[in-house]
């Protein structure tokens, strides 16, 4: 099944903001077994909407939009498909009640101005959304399909899923395009390639994908039409054997965190886990929280930005924070007993670096980051020196932190 | 000047990346004084990207295309452009040279399939790309122009910066794409619509963009192919005007962080911010030390995800966590007094809140905080039932406690 994709939106041909709706919906899409052959972006301008709909509905008989539902006079993708298809706007009631709804249960009334949203063309389904305020539509006739979506990527991603994909899976028959992950960290790109070596003739037709970011570097494999049981028995191998050879760099697969993976592992030993951040300034903390459920294993801890905290609710001696400096092998060790101490647990993590992008010397440059992590009375620590800018900084070593205590963890299973 | 972008790529289609290369030319082409009308997708297959060229250089007469220009099979957009214009694909003896020296540097010598590298289609003016194998390409017959970049994204942005832009600038004489935004958060889209009002007449020819993210809702003004010195004073007197119908609502302009300008109150005032955080378990404090030299306002915080943090650290009556929950009025304001008194400073912020997916009651739904702001002796509270999963409602969180916060300084000038 071939479909075309239509992004709308002037932002994104200004480039104000990058299209991710268009790799999410391709990726989506592929694996529900349809091919996206085309993707455009116009800007909000009706005829630069209705002739884009109008050109992919000639050319291909599919296309899913996202963007322009709103409630406001730059959201025009609604009426100018109906007009395409000769249908008038009617307002929806069951629309307009979980609209009413949904003000109330936020505790507002709802401005006159959303009323438009409850607005279908005549004849489409509607596709409800959960997370917000335009739902999605459906508009079919005669083979031609017009199926609306929301540019707000959790909403677009939310309909997509629950509404979409089954949808479409009913329609495509048998082959499917499919992908599975190997999530590494710790090792380099090119590293990891001298370890995995020349496996791609074994895989074949299957394909791999290296794909480096500041979590790890990620091995992607992909089987590309092929039946659905073929393609997985194919992938199952290909994991397994890009794990092998990826050894303990390796922490999981498809869409796996790493936070999610030690806080499992701290589950398993029922122990539990704080923290001490300097440089990450919180943000180790909101990787740990941002899995659901971390509230058994993770207590909290302290953002200990400037010294007097390290010093003050840290108890780091200030001898130390003078003789070595903030950064250093001796403060982050201290902090991380001093947190375990102070909340009376068994696992505890500290960073602290320097983010840049002032503050780099000689002997310790911008991206220079110690980590410690403690379990029990066992101690490990680790220096590493990150590219990057102070955004990537901190998130490789948020990363590197939680992989210290892993590999720790590993050890004691 | 009008202008199609064509990205070139079947990864792209199937969104195992994302073309941050089309925003990308899209901001550039803009400040160039380009309008990108369209931007368009096409897989590496040979019809699809002559249909792709040929239709945009009917519509528009000039396309940038990036992508298939590599040594591979995959790579065949030189050869259809080509043919497209009726001209042969020939070597060029300078490219040929510098791409044998290119590797002699990398102290390699050239596999064989690197030399169709140096064909270009007959009349093309070569783009000297220094930091890839694949030269850009101009091609221009009778009003008609393809320009032909790379797809990895450091050559392409090079080839554009070094060879496009100066010769697009020669061409727009004087014209320019420009936008500006106005940044408000605090009120949703359809109440800010309410009180900016019907202002795209009085506006126009610039248009008016409503961009709704977890942060608040951006508006973003934009003036289309004026002369520089029009579309500025235009631009300045929309904001302006934008800016009083937000009213204190709007936080600041382009790419402005609300967390830079709380940290700017605070310097301004030689005030010091410690934090107390609970739902977003660290958030708040990663996004204040986002930015880049935080250090001298920002102290640090604690993280009291779990009750006994709260208790103990926060100094939190437990009384209180007992009789009215941990998500209350009273727990937050505790929260946000025990850090103030803790760290002895001006300010402190305080959350805690239901993030969800579980945890929800029909009195405290998934979505609710409450956040609470000192300064010296003064308190703000605030209750919110926010929308959107677990990730947009510790975002929204993190963003309305800042807001809190500036709102409270702003009363205090």
């Amino acid at each position: 099944m071939k479909v075309e994709v239509l992004t709308i939106g002037t932002e994104l041909l200004l480039g104000q903001i990058v299209d991710t709706n268009a790799a999410e919906l391709g990726r989506a899409l592929a694996g529900a077994g349809a091919e996206v052959v085309r993707h455009l972006s116009v800007a909000d301008r009706p005829d630069a909407i209705r002739a884009a709909v109008a050109e992919a509905l000639e050319r291909t008989g599919f296309v899913i939009t996202t963007g322009g539902l709103g409630p406001t006079r730059d959201d025009m993708t609604k009426r100018e498909v109906a007009a395409l298809f000769g249908k008038a706007l009617e307002i929806d009631e069951g629309v307009l009640r979980s609209l009413e709804e949904r003000f109330q249960r936020l505790g507002r009334t709802m401005p006159p101005i959303n009323r438009t949203q409850a607005e279908v063309p005549a004849g489409a389904t509607v596709l409800p959304n959960p997370r917000g305020t335009a739902p999605g539509l459906w508009l079919e006739e005669q083979g031609r399909v017009v199926v609306m979506l929301p540019g707000v990527p959790s909403e677009m991603r939310g309909l997509l899923a629950e509404e979409v994909l089954p949808r479409l899976a009913r329609r495509a028959a048998g082959s499917v395009v499919r992908s599975r992950t190997v999530r590494t960290t710790g090792i380099a790109e090119s590293a990891l390639a001298e370890r995995v070596g020349a496996i791609e003739d074994e895989i074949a037709p299957l394909t791999l994908a290296y794909l480096p970011s500041t979590d790890g570097v990620e091995l992607r494999v992909t089987a590309w039409s092929l039946r659905e049981d073929d393609a997985n028995r194919r992938l199952d191998a290909a994991v397994a054997a890009l794990r092998a050879r990826a050894g303990d760099h390796s922490y999981g697969g498809d869409g796996v965190d790493l936070a999610a993976v030690v806080l499992q592992q701290l589950r398993a030993r029922r122990a539990r886990l704080v923290i001490a951040e300097s440089c990450t300034g919180g943000l180790l903390g909101a990787r740990i929280t941002s899995i659901p459920g971390a509230s058994d294993v993770f207590i909290g801890g302290v953002i200990a930005y400037d010294n007097v905290v390290k010093s003050g609710t840290l108890d780091v001696p200030p001898e130390l924070l003078e003789q070595y400096g903030a950064v250093s092998e001796q403060v982050v060790t201290a902090m991380a007993e001093g947190v375990q101490r102070q909340f009376a647990v068994d696992a505890a993590l500290a960073i602290t670096g320097i983010a840049g992008p002032t503050g780099g010397t000689p002997e310790k440059p911008v991206g220079t980051v110690w980590h410690a992590v403690r379990f029990g009375d066992q101690l490990r620590t680790l220096r590493r020196i990150f590219p990057g800018d102070r955004g990537e900084i901190r998130a490789r070593a948020a990363q590197a932190a939680l992989d210290l205590l892993r590999r720790l963890l590993a050890e004691h299973t």
